[in-house]
């Protein structure tokens, strides 16, 4: 009898042993991202979107048709941003792997010190005080901020803190972003595959340098930027693919984020 | 004793099933999609790609930079069309839901009889067929056709029949496609998410009415045109994550289209 026992709890620690691991089909999938549309938001010296009508209506043929084409820049709405975008011979948009673009989510809440200033940087400190009480940023995490920007989406003067176009827009931008020590002690300290969050930029809307920017992408980390709806995220078990249009020699691209959520 | 191994064996089956889903970090990813460049074949009617360079280079700010503009129609590449394109007030593209969009593969070989007619339309024995060896076709499956033609893209000739543009380049089309009598054979006796193939258009080069397209459509089945290396999918087992950019009222977009197959 007691080796029956011994042996039915070696077998159910080895075969049941709950994983954090959860298939496919058993989670519900959350949308990440914005459609786009005239209302899109766009980086103030960039082109915006233009949706342009081939045809619609009832053919010769006697059936129902339609179809439109389109133009953008490729860092507009949500979107990646490949390592190439601030660091020369880096990867590309096709060059990124899937294994890189989807992994196990980790959400951290910064809204609080962003809610009492919207041009602040996100520090090591942040990413430090949720390590205390979840443990240390897991190795092959997608790292995501939630800074409570997403709010104001697709307000102009809200979400970017301009609505004016051009080097005046720049000069006038307003949003929070991740602070170029924390960028360094990311890439020194921990194994992250990308970075994404709920602002136009991965830099506050202040940079000039876009530091944050060239430290990551200098170690191929890509980002995620203009992340929606990352108040529906946990803070951990969220899977997340994230797709790009995938544009040869692509320094951004246009992205499709959605993220499983285990449902027990 | 005996209420012991009840116990025991109950709890095993109870939490140690062999499940048939595999969990997103024990497969190997396989892409489906082409890149767009400017080899990228469309609809010889449609406006193709183009990549304009914004800026490449070092910036004044002393930090390298680069970035890209990019226009294209909606339905050129690997591509998703939704079920307006041929069927008013259906589903546009921003309307599909991640659900509709993934799901298990079934992947149809028919190589075949298109090896010894590039005209062929798919039948619903060809279905048939493969269910006498693999069973029905799963409700809620992703069912795809591998025709074979991926091998020549992106060789207008040899993919689409013909290098011609406009009206006399339709007329010049041969490529096969899905017989209307299969599209109808699937919506009126199974339950499929979706369906893709390896060829430019869900109906075959030489159709004028776009038969399956409609009967899909209606039905709100979209379609993946252009799929790219079907020949590395096992005929079941595959998980399919189709994820269009994102267009608002969108007749159809770019599809980043990726597979995970279980590794053992």
């Amino acid at each position: 009898m007691k080796y029956f026992v011994l042996l039915s709890m070696v077998l159910f620690a080895t075969y049941c042993t709950p994983v954090q691991q959860h298939s496919f089909e058993d989670g519900i999938w959350i949308d990440l991202t914005y459609s786009y549309s005239d209302e899109t938001l766009y980086w103030p010296t960039s082109d915006t979107w233009q949706f342009d009508t081939v045809f619609v209506g009832q053919t010769d043929g006697g059936f129902y048709y339609e179809a439109f084409k389109f133009s953008t820049a490729e860092h507009g709405g949500t979107h990646l941003d490949a390592p190439i975008h601030f660091s020369e011979g880096k990867q590309t948009v096709d060059e990124l792997t899937i294994d890189q673009l989807s992994g196990y989510a980790v959400v951290i809440d910064v809204s609080e010190p962003v809610s009492g200033n919207r041009d602040y940087q996100i520090l090591p400190e942040d990413v430090q005080a949720w390590e205390i009480a979840h443990g240390s940023v897991p190795a092959g995490s997608i790292l995501l901020f939630h800074t409570g920007m997403g709010a104001y989406w697709p307000d102009a003067q809200q979400y970017l803190g301009t609505t004016l176009r051009g080097a005046e827009g720049v000069a006038n931008l307003s949003f929070p972003g991740i602070h170029p020590d924390l960028a360094q002690w990311l890439v020194d300290n921990r194994n992250i595959k990308a970075v994404g969050l709920d602002t136009p930029s991965l830099d506050y809307g202040k940079s000039t340098l876009y530091e944050t920017h060239q430290i990551l992408f200098a170690n191929n980390i890509p980002g995620f930027e203009n992340v929606a709806n990352l108040e529906l995220l946990p803070t951990l078990g969220a899977y997340i693919i994230a797709l790009p249009m995938k544009i040869k020699d692509g320094s951004g691209a246009p992205l499709r984020i959605v993220a499983n959520i285990p449902t027990e």
